[in-house]
């Protein structure tokens, strides 16, 4: 099965306590399809500039990813610098050019409108429902959004939820939308705007995926997947978006989405996750054997499965 | 096997969004053996002042709790007050009066000298040390500790925790210990300090246990124990106690100490935790039984396990 990600491709300056890269080709479309197209057939509609070219193309092209969506406009690519101190949870942005992306209209080539799996990476909701509403023969549609969004754009997100399958943000965003500090109360009434599920990001402790009731399934509990303790985080950017790619590329490539299914596509998150914070940038989810994922898999397993 | 916890008793004065009260019994000693006697016989090594009285003392004994090594001084016992907001990460200290805990030296009754496992809550780290070296049929001694501590008495800590087999702290604990931002790393760390694993408590995301090369069998990998996301904590208060006590509670009920018994414990842990914040203070505590426990035990497995 296929899977199509709406987002951003964007270059990256990053600062971190491991050292510093300029100018690398990054923003959430490009990691999410990195890490997707280790389980699927990946699609990718977004936007670039001029200062984007075959060699950048060879970054998706290697990894069998179709770049017939990325649309490329007069001007310059997205360009994003931020800097991690020691603590890596949360970068200060440094600079933020939006470039050609700031008048980003997402236009769906032909030959992908029978795309059966859709992410909607973190973009203005009201393109993110416009998106939804052209593919018709979807299955499973996740979703990311922001804080940026929540606060200025929360009437247009709450539209956008009641289209989606699958929300993906992180702790703050769940509790931020939900208007509520406890966390499985929050995640009952974002599950209350729309979603069958929602997947919350708890960073380096993981992530945990509530269900609505009936949803993929029978039980009310939620469940829990680790990310592995990584004794070097060169480069936390991204990792959201792999994890996204991990999780939705897995439910692309299976026949049946159970609750077990979708429970170890939580687990490919994770893995995803920890493979991209490894490396500056896309650089370790570009050579990446699914035979390294797989072993990955079963360390997260070991972590924390009783005999 | 029976075993001994030297630690706080105390009166709380607790607020949080679901309520408050005032002047009950909690302390670090209570909370972990109450977690414990579920499992093991548990003795407890304390002091109390005049207004703790029959009372008081029944709510040990209903437990079976032998509290002989309780001392009974001249004064009150000691008194904490805490707020907790909307975030129950983290307690305001309203006030702490010491009283009679100020001058506690540890006494140990001569009918606990055969006690094989040993846990040292959070006191002073030289009579931590003191209290070990006096119990010389201690087969595994756990230790808790805090930022004042590692702050104003880290050579004293030091010293302690080379007579420690595991020690038990959080994430914010760790780093400091370690002066060391990346948590694996960190842990590596205090590992090199003398403990042959260590259970860093990671609040509402589990737990990671991190184990010493060849101690407790074979591997190097850490394990992972989740919490549940629970609808209403009403009291964090006593928590990570709580999370002793099943911890080492069931450690204390085992014939053997391997990884697999060990990565058992830190499930047990979370589950005592995970009913201690339920209610306020001890209520919840007090009037588990087996089969609620070990229910919940299989509700944190069925949260963590793939099929």
């Amino acid at each position: 099965m296929s899977i199509l990600v709406v987002g951003s491709v964007a270059y990256d300056d990053v600062k971190s306590p491991s050292g510093s890269v300029k100018g690398i080709l990054a923003g959430a479309a490009t990691y999410f399809s990195l890490a997707a197209s280790y389980f699927t057939q990946v699609r990718v509609v977004a936007v670039v500039g001029e200062d984007f070219g075959s060699e950048q193309e060879q970054l998706f092209l290697k990894r069998g990813i179709d770049i017939r969506g990325i649309e490329h406009a007069p001007g310059k690519t997205f360009r994003w610098g931020g800097t991690y101190g020691e603590n890596l949870n949360e970068a200060k942005t440094d600079f933020t050019d939006l470039n050609v992306f700031e008048g980003f209209q997402p236009r769906i080539p032909k030959e992908y409108e029978d795309t059966e799996f859709l992410f909607l990476a973190n973009i203005q909701p009201t393109l993110q429902a416009q998106v939804r509403r052209k593919m018709s023969r979807v299955r499973l549609t996740g979703c990311d959004t922001m804080n940026y969004w929540i606060k200025g754009a929360l009437a247009e997100l709450r539209e956008t939820l009641k289209l989606v399958d699958v929300l993906l943000i992180n702790d703050t965003e769940t509790k931020m939308l939900a208007g509520e500090a406890n966390l499985p109360r929050a995640a009952s009434k974002v599950l209350a705007m729309g979603p069958q599920a929602l997947v919350i990001k708890h960073g380096e402790y993981g992530a945990t995926i509530f269900f609505r009731e009936g949803a993929f399934g029978i039980g009310h509990h939620p469940f829990r997947a680790p990310t592995l303790p990584i004794e070097e985080v060169k480069d936390p950017t991204g990792a959201g978006d792999s994890f996204a790619g991990g999780f939705m590329g897995y439910l692309a490539s299976q026949k049946e989405l159970t609750r077990e299914v979708l429970k170890r596509a939580l687990f490919y998150g994770g893995v995803m996750g920890s493979f991209a914070v490894e490396r500056f940038g896309t650089e370790r989810l570009q050579s990446l054997t699914r035979e390294e994922i797989d072993a990955r898999f079963q360390v997260f397993r070991e972590l924390t499965h009783l005999d």
